[in-house]
């Protein structure tokens, strides 16, 4: 939890993270229809795919990306291997020639790609992928795991940190996650959101993200008094002595016997600043009655961290009380998003090539929000003088971005509505290449660089859109 | 989706389930814990944990235990490779006789649990692991990470299918899942609990479970047409033939051109069993119309598909409205468990060996319910006359299991009341040994028996406990 009890690993992503033997990661239909593509002949046909989704996590204003790096990793790696290719050939329902041109398959496509800690609305195309058929197709479930819940968890990471102002929020969410990659690549998300460390070894290991913790009841318990089990923990750990206050009785046991402990430290010349967890009972009250008896026995500044079913409204409201709590930790709302634990992204086709141009591809749906908005795009990204965002713009690819202080939009959430947005000071097209004929073209980034993208991001949006209800709508 | 697109795999798990380099997914202080145990010479003291979670999922009258293999996996394969005690050394916050200590780190413990598959309770010590203080408390994080997200959907997936009576459910969760493993992980706990098959293809490879789909709006949208789109479908998939219906209009073009399709089948004399989906708009009043124009063609009992956001309370009320679905895809609400994406399931400290007897250990919490129950426990379940089970009560281990038409229990969730059981026929342990002395002593079962396994329990249990809302609480 402290800084000194954080490490920064290598960003040496192991094979753990960069999996082999995800060809078959994928719903079945995506591979029955690659067979019948191929099949029907009509596999090298150009198509333009894109992903996007259609409505931000409830009472959020704006979503932060992440997953990118996951999913141009697996695009490098894809390969059907023997076995996969046998277990497809036992199902009897694929023909040699199918299985055979997947012994060479190997992605030829180009995609483009909003980089990682961007901000980004409902409707914009995050990814664009074109290509052909029979292999743009494969990619729709995999991007989709990769994308959407990454994405979900950075966004409520940015949400619960940007309540908590400049107390650090650590991840503690490993054990309630989603299975191990629920906590891994949760872990990674949370950070890039805003999180200041986590709970979790392994994300700090292949992700360089720092990793803290204090300590179990089972620590306090496993001694035979909670004093004993105190002078222990600083003892050996005397740089990062949060001590766990609640096991017997916070206010009674846990709080004195941690004074206790500071105190000694003080006599034995290491002024250690003092530092408690409060994990049950009335935090507000807790923290404060805590802090009074800390400060009064002429102990400086506690390090104050609480725990226990925080989120975003719970930590608003605790401080809206006056709680004395400086420090976070945040697991299980956190790493599963509790209140909204899935991210509606999907994978659409919106063009088909003919000859020389791109016919568009429209899904009609008695559900409105369902239709597919036709035609390669691009999104555009309007800012004012002061360099805050106004506005995001989907032109088609060979559309001309306008120039000028007033540029006109057309509503993709309510249709058929246009808005305008002004003063336009600058623009910027939001996606960039990053696989180009079947070649990565862009670097792994630094977690450290996307998490600073997603910071100064944020930090540029308008208030408006960061209100933790009825948050206003940014024009796309 | 048919039976014919089921494949079986092998149970063949690979690397990517059976994974090595796991001894850090786990929370930080479980190693500095670890680290503290081995300093302050306690490591040796030998501790007894147990895993159970405190609120069943919101309306939910039981939870179907799943994760227990991935947790004895675990428990076989344990080691400190290399660069992790590399990793945890640059750190700096270990010493070199506790990094020393991990380089043959194996475990030595003992576990009891109850088996996957089963009908389990709030309160009931599912999981029990006895052995040095040093290894034990390790395993608490992957434990939680590994038990508590399956048996959540498998819960989930139980509530879903006992609402869907004899129509199968598919689980089309893996895009919308939390990483990778939510998805893998999700796919299997959810044909634990009943679903009958899975779209992911890599589970069903790993795990034997049968593997289905339809074909995406993409397939419809690649062809100039919609009726030619379906006529190239059925000719490669002869056997498997459902049209996607709703990528245009559903009643004015996709049920029509199913219906000209199918009729083409029937003259070809391959007279497949009509099969639409429908994945938009109102599925009550469009699978009954459509119903009605299927069946007016003259072709019989159509298979109809629906897929759309679908969890039990929708599915009921479909059902209630008379809809003429009789296949159900679910996807996001399933293996999020959406409603409720964290199950509470916790590992506490017990008691502490001294001399030959178990000495118990109690934290107290201001939060009531976050008080442990000390003691080395066992679940014990009581069946009247027609075998079914009328409640569960806890024992010490040495202590005895009453005899008897009668016993009295003390109601874990109402502290200090008894309850009594009657009429007893029969009783039953419901944990067993699994790991005895550092070695696996159950094989690992075939997903089959365990899903075989909840079926039956689940049939066993009244009708009580399987309401939607309010079901009555199980005496435990």
């Amino acid at each position: 939890m402290s800084e000194n009890g954080a490490i920064k690993g290598d960003i040496c992503l192991s094979e753990w993270v960069k999996r082999h033997g995800l060809a078959l990661l994928t719903d079945w239909y995506e591979l029955t229809m690659m067979g019948g593509y191929h099949r029907s002949g009509i596999g090298d046909q150009q198509a333009c795919f894109e992903y996007f989704f259609r409505d931000l996590p409830p009472h959020n204003g704006f979503a932060v990306l992440a997953g990118l790096e996951a999913f141009l990793s697996y695009c490098e790696n894809l390969r059907f291997e023997e076995e996969d290719i046998a277990f497809l050939r036992s199902s009897g329902n694929f023909d040699e020639s199918f299985l055979d041109s997947l012994k060479s398959f190997k992605l030829t496509c180009n995609i483009w790609a909003m980089p990682e800690g961007m901000v980004v609305f409902p409707f914009e195309p995050i990814i664009r992928v074109q290509g052909r058929l029979f292999e743009v197709q494969l990619l729709e479930t995999f991007l989709l795991n990769a994308m959407n819940y990454p994405t979900l968890v950075a966004t409520k990471a940015a949400r619960i940190c940007s309540v908590a102002g400049n107390d650090p929020v650590v991840e503690f969410g490993l054990r309630r996650a989603q299975g191990p990659d629920g906590g891994l690549v949760g872990s990674r998300a949370a950070y890039i959101g805003g999180c200041s460390a986590t709970s979790n070894v392994l994300a700090a290991k292949y992700f360089g993200i720092p990793v803290a913790g204090t300590v179990a009841h089972s620590w306090v318990m496993s001694f035979p008094s909670e004093l004993e089990a105190f002078r222990a923990y600083v003892k050996i750990y005397p740089d990062s002595p949060i001590l766990l206050v609640d096991t017997y009785d916070t206010l009674e046991s846990g709080v004195p016997n941690a004074i206790i402990i500071f105190k000694e430290l003080q006599k034995q010349g290491n002024p250690q600043r003092p530092a408690i967890r409060l994990d049950s009972g009335d935090l507000a009250k807790l923290s404060k009655v805590a802090y009074e008896m800390i400060t009064a026995a002429g102990l400086n500044d506690p390090l104050i961290v609480a725990s226990n079913e925080l989120d975003e409204d719970l930590i608003a409201e605790l401080k809206r009380q006056g709680a004395k709590i400086n420090s976070w930790g945040v697991g299980t709302n956190l790493i599963t998003s509790k209140d909204a634990p899935a991210l509606s992204g999907v994978y659409k086709l919106v063009a088909i090539r003919s000859g020389e141009t791109w016919e568009p591809r429209l899904k009609i749906s008695s559900n409105p929000v369902k239709m597919t908005d036709p035609g390669v795009k691009r999104a555009v990204r309007f800012y004012d003088d002061d360099d805050t965002p106004i506005g995001d713009i989907l032109y088609l690819v060979d559309e001309e971005i306008p120039k000028g202080e007033q540029v006109i939009g057309l509503d993709r959430q309510r249709f058929h509505r246009t808005y305008r947005l002004r003063p336009v000071h600058r623009n910027q097209e939001l996606a960039r290449p990053c696989f180009i004929n079947g070649r990565r073209t862009v670097p792994p980034e630094s977690i450290q660089d996307i998490r600073n993208r997603a910071k100064k991001q944020i930090a540029a949006l308008p208030d408006e859109l960061k209100r933790l209800r009825f948050p206003e709508i940014y024009p796309v």
